[in-house]
């Protein structure tokens, strides 16, 4: 870890962080309304010792849709593209990620497994001893790639966001009702909640990013990931990660990342480095106004194709 | 009750038996599955003592989405015009009666008070002591209306109904989800599978469609029910009946109906007569082949506008 | 012509016109923008000789969309329900009425003959020696139901109509790339362009209004209009003949009717009168404000079903 | 160019081959039903001299909307990002190249730069004396980036393009009812349907990817394009490329592409390679079946993240 590099890191941060007022934090939960909108940290994970970061890199927050990478990832592993891209499209879609019209229209499919509805089916694939054991095994997953043992669900953030989960239940209920679901609504919710509430700091993302950049196989709790399978997650991130603003990120920007309502972000660079955000101030589309902003700084910098 | 008038109601349902092959029963339901495709029914009252019949006018079934012309007229006598139709919408609509179309673009408003989605807003408004006052208050109703007493709920029915709900519940979650509902979602919906579940007969339906077209205000239950909430009843029972067929029954009947999916139908003439009929073989659309035939045939005889 | 129901008519068109400030004249056209939003007039036609004027009665105006009833009543004559209601539905529609929105999905069909892409698709269906064959029949046919041999084409306002009419082109060329037009698509808009730039007065529609009340058969240039034919335009003004607002109206009012962009307007109260009405100043749904209102009170004074 | 790697290259068009029998050559126009359906050419330009080809390189056929790639990147080059991109969307898109679902709802803006009315505006950008400037403009474009002088338009294709062109037509007209096209819709479209009827092969599609891949501002006729142009339309055909497939091609494949209705197909390798396809029998999606799957096989070799 270099001082110039983290200096380097912070000159970004300090670029970025006067555009963060044009942004909300997001009122979704309590919880996420209590952060404050001009925090903005990160941390750059170069996978060869080097890790450099800038702003209040000690910050803690819920991963919240970021989780959809993971659970993704191991779908893959456990199932295979073919089953898991059987029951969610690989389209951008349209529309805003809890919307009605993130289903492929007709099949009733998911446009891709990053929208809601999406991750829902995910995580109906996970295999585990009923919706604790499917939250285990997310938990275990991302302890094994952030390296920290210490990663633990929020539980009260957890319980609010099921409260207020009525959208992802309407979601859960008309896949249900077209015979997408094998789990019980109720238990997906709670356990799909209990993996958004999981918490992590930048470094935590950081690393996870840096293993999601291996272009070999990667070896992670005993069980050896497929190339491929991380591949596809990440060419899914560089197209479909960013809400409705996906197309213009991946023009723009072109460094596969997954942004959360928490202001949560995490961004791979394939072959050489892993990035994590904390920005809570959000844009109109539910992306982290700092994150983004920073990405196309390290885009630029880093000369990403 | 003339014989002549019976015969020529029998030679109606003599025409119109041969067509009910074309048609299914609904599977919907295991309550359904077991009607008899066969079976047609149809009962008239000219609301002066005369009421024909035709068919097997013994069967009972259950009313489903006739009960939404009760909700709706119990929901208009309670909250006036302007409350009822500033949450849900009086337009034809698209797409089937539980499609996720059914909400009017943006707002989130269900496009009438026919689809499921806006029945469960008309539910939502019903006075009543919760969920079971509101059922005993629509039961009630329908006992008033149709003049029988015995008029009651098939709790199996409505169980199992209720069991399978998961397309009205994602439409439930969605509509709290925008803050339209004010009910628990699934006191909602076991009310509104409850009243799905009321049973009648033939004469039942067909006495209550008189009592639905008289031109001035009527007395139910020591409610006096206004002559224009009973027209705006007629009005979009002519147009937004009969689900994605509404337009094309518009244009070919003119009777103002609202047809269920286990073949209740009910039908209104306006200042003459009440229609009841039951025909469980279904088309594509889920109307009643034999109820469909049969107005067209009734609509020629009365010459109806 | 009693006075006493002039001064009625007057005392409506008072009452009505303090609203006509909420709404403004198309600005579509350079010949609708010179209209006065000021401006109401409205002719009733009893049948029986009496015929009540209240308003500027004398205006001319372009009948523009209320055309459509005259189109859809020739076509019907000439094809017959079954081809014309095979190239066209009968739905009530969402959109705009020259919205993308307003086919048929999948198949491409108009909605209805309402809309302008369903009024093109009838246009193509009269019969006529080309272009100016099938205006001159209507100019012909509206001659006729008005009782008025004056009532010609303003030429101007067809020109300036065709020049910007690339929103129609677009909807033609779109139904020819389906297979749904015959005629070549710059013919079809200019008679179209030409048809909807008939010129006419409230008496003129009063009187039309009055022709399509009858439940009988009607004789109009030595044709004989079939009654069920009349009925089902009737039927489909009712519910699909305002625009956006259709559901509503139908609810509302109640009054058979068809607006234009020129706040032409006419109503037809079955067995009847026939209503014609002239109202430049548009709501934002392009419906006459002063239009729609009159009609509310007419319906209301005539106690409509 | 080596005789091993045009041998390896014959080897994948071997492997493809047996699957051209799924697919079909296109009835969109008489010129392209006469291709045969058994032909699968491949050219691969490595820019260092290097250049393989398997199959029949010689066969010629017109670029289609393989043509969207070098308008689009002129327009970058004359007007800047900021304005292209505020003219037409950069999202994935649903729904089929020329359909009415390809507009940004409410907006009226096309999806992206590649589907038909996307393409219309981007060539309403063109710097041009006239519809004809602007075809030379595209003409000499291709001329220079292919390296091949000879490049020419087939006339008899473009013309029998045109007055197949409803759809476009519809699409154009659309597109200029919102105020969204500057150009005259008819002198539009043909100078569009010319430029879709420039002929290639393989070699050129080839050589003009190549010039594609590269990371640096590219010197054509005497213009310099600068790089993160370049970079832009490379990371929209990894997206957007390959119509309703665009998003399972962009995971499963990964080379940025882009296909058009003759069978043509284009690919760019960044830094490395460009690849010309030709291979006219085309699956469901107007995909050419041969291509994808020989970018597939070469995605595999060559490692592509």
């Amino acid at each position: 870890m270099t001082v110039i590099a983290d200096d380097w890191l912070s000159m970004l941060v300090d670029e970025v962080r006067p555009h963060l007022a044009d942004g909300a934090v997001s009122t979704y939960l309590p919880g996420l309304r209590r952060a404050c909108g001009e925090e903005l940290a990160v941390a750059v994970d170069h996978g060869d010792g080097r890790l450099f970061t800038a702003g209040n890199h000690h910050a803690r927050f819920t991963i919240q849709s970021v989780v959809k990478v993971f659970t993704l990832l191991l779908a893959l592993h456990h199932r295979g593209e073919d089953y898991v891209f059987g029951r969610v499209g690989r389209d951008q879609g349209i529309g805003s990620y809890n919307s009605l019209e993130t289903f492929v229209r007709e099949s009733g499919v998911p446009v891709n497994p990053f929208v809601n509805a999406g991750a829902l089916v995910v995580v109906d694939m996970l295999p585990g001893d009923g919706p604790d054991g499917r939250v285990e095994e997310v938990v275990e997953f991302v302890r094994a790639v952030t390296g920290n043992p210490g990663v633990a669900v929020n539980d009260g953030m957890a319980r609010s966001e099921l409260e207020l989960a009525d959208r992802n239940r309407a979601l859960g209920y008309f896949l249900r009702s077209r015979g997408l679901l094998t789990t019980d609504v109720e238990e997906l919710l709670s356990a799909y909640c209990r993996m958004c509430a999981i918490e992590v700091d930048v470094v935590d993302l950081a690393r996870a990013g840096r293993v999601l950049a291996q272009g070999a196989d990667v070896e992670v709790m005993g069980r050896r990931l497929q190339a491929s399978h991380v591949r596809s997650v990440r060419r899914l991130m560089l197209f479909a990660g960013m809400y409705e603003e996906s197309g213009q990120y991946a023009c723009e920007v072109g460094i596969p990342a997954k942004c959360g309502i928490s202001g949560a972000m995490i961004g791979v660079v394939p072959g050489r480095s892993g990035v994590g955000i904390y920005g809570p101030a959000l844009d109109g589309s539910a992306n982290s106004i700092g994150g983004v902003r920073l990405m196309r700084l390290l885009a630029q910098e880093l000369e990403i194709e």
